[in-house]
């Protein structure tokens, strides 16, 4: 039994993973109705720390690390898993983005060609303090973070942390932010539940493959319906 | 060591694969070179058998069992399996195919809506002779077999037997029968190479969402580059 009022902290044990996947062995287990604080890392499992980094050399096939996954005791196929935000810190003073060749909406791709040839790459980074992100005189952003990834594990698919699907996954949607519920389906015993890609801003879509990305500590309420 | 000239069969052992995953046991080990015969049963896991039957109450989640894996020894990733599809045999005298409602491109399904609401389900048998798969005096076609499904298994994801991607997959492509050969990436060791799902005929896509579905046993030869 833990003390009462002690809140569990809990981080990756081994490798993060980067599939939302039934295939995986749980690295804690919660209570219904108990609410716990998540460790998680940034979507490119904070490699890319300098301006001059170049993420095409650094970065590999994939990204968004998971956090997970997380087993719910109690929960059942056909069950309602549901998640209350309770809170998102940052666990470091600054926020990264990038701009990759070939991937995001916004430019050519491997199976998409835009009339022109992609923009070089590119890294910025984003100072945070009183509130805002600031990458210059110019350029800040005021802090409204979100989870980018949260789900649960398929049936019988291991799906990439890069898809979003019915187990939600890489959605990238600013809603998943404190004070909301986020209802995910339970596919199999437990749920597995699963998080990361933290973002300190967004617009309404992850529209050139990037957000800013933070590593963060999530705490989060989990109820089963 | 086997004697020469006698082909391996190759049958699923115990029950049949939805997803193209890494995470399962191998059923069988291949030598580069060799040469075996793979039994496949239909999309349906021959549970069509008549016209009468109702496929929205007997089919479930998943469609295109999958045999396999089978491991080919030596395949290491970033190879290439090559794979030579030198027969595909019958193992019934019929071929069956379904309209579901909210199945397949041409209906309206779960994510789009036509104008119209879907056409009532409906099962129609073929029955296998001379060459021909015949439903009636007005409707046969000819004997044109090839394999809907074939791939090897994704270096993390396991993926539905019903989408194709750049491991292979559910592609119901035409040419992917005898004569022809299927080259497909290596990511994990083994290979772990699946199939399923053959066809009876079928034209330049399936765009109902099912074709001439038949049980069948395709005979492969399996090489490494």
């Amino acid at each position: 039994m833990r003390e009462k009022g002690a809140m569990r902290e809990i981080r990756q044990q081994g490798p993060y993973h980067y599939v939302f996947s039934r295939y995986v062995d749980p690295i804690a287990t919660v209570q219904p109705g108990e609410t716990v604080a998540i460790y998680t890392d940034d979507a490119f499992e904070s490699q890319i720390t300098r301006a001059d980094d170049k993420p095409s050399e650094i970065l590999g096939a994939y990204l968004n690390p998971q956090t997970g996954p997380v087993f719910v005791e109690g929960a059942e196929p056909g069950d309602t898993l549901a998640v209350r935000i309770e809170s998102i810190e940052p666990t470091r003073d600054w926020a990264v983005s990038v701009f990759v060749p070939f991937f995001g909406g916004l430019t050519s791709t491997k199976l998409t060609r835009l009339l022109q040839d992609p923009l070089p790459e590119r890294v910025w980074l984003y100072q945070l303090a009183d509130g805002w992100l600031t990458h210059n005189e110019r350029l800040r952003f005021p802090w409204r973070p979100f989870m980018g990834t949260i789900g649960t594990a398929p049936e019988l698919e291991a799906l990439s942390a890069l898809t979003p699907f019915d187990h939600g996954g890489n959605m990238d949607v600013p809603d998943v932010k404190p004070g909301n519920t986020v209802y995910l389906p339970v596919r199999v015993p437990g749920a597995l539940f699963f998080t990361g890609d933290c973002h300190a801003g967004q617009g309404q879509g992850e529209l050139c493959g990037v957000a800013l990305e933070i590593t963060a500590r999530v705490t989060l309420t989990f109820d089963l319906i």
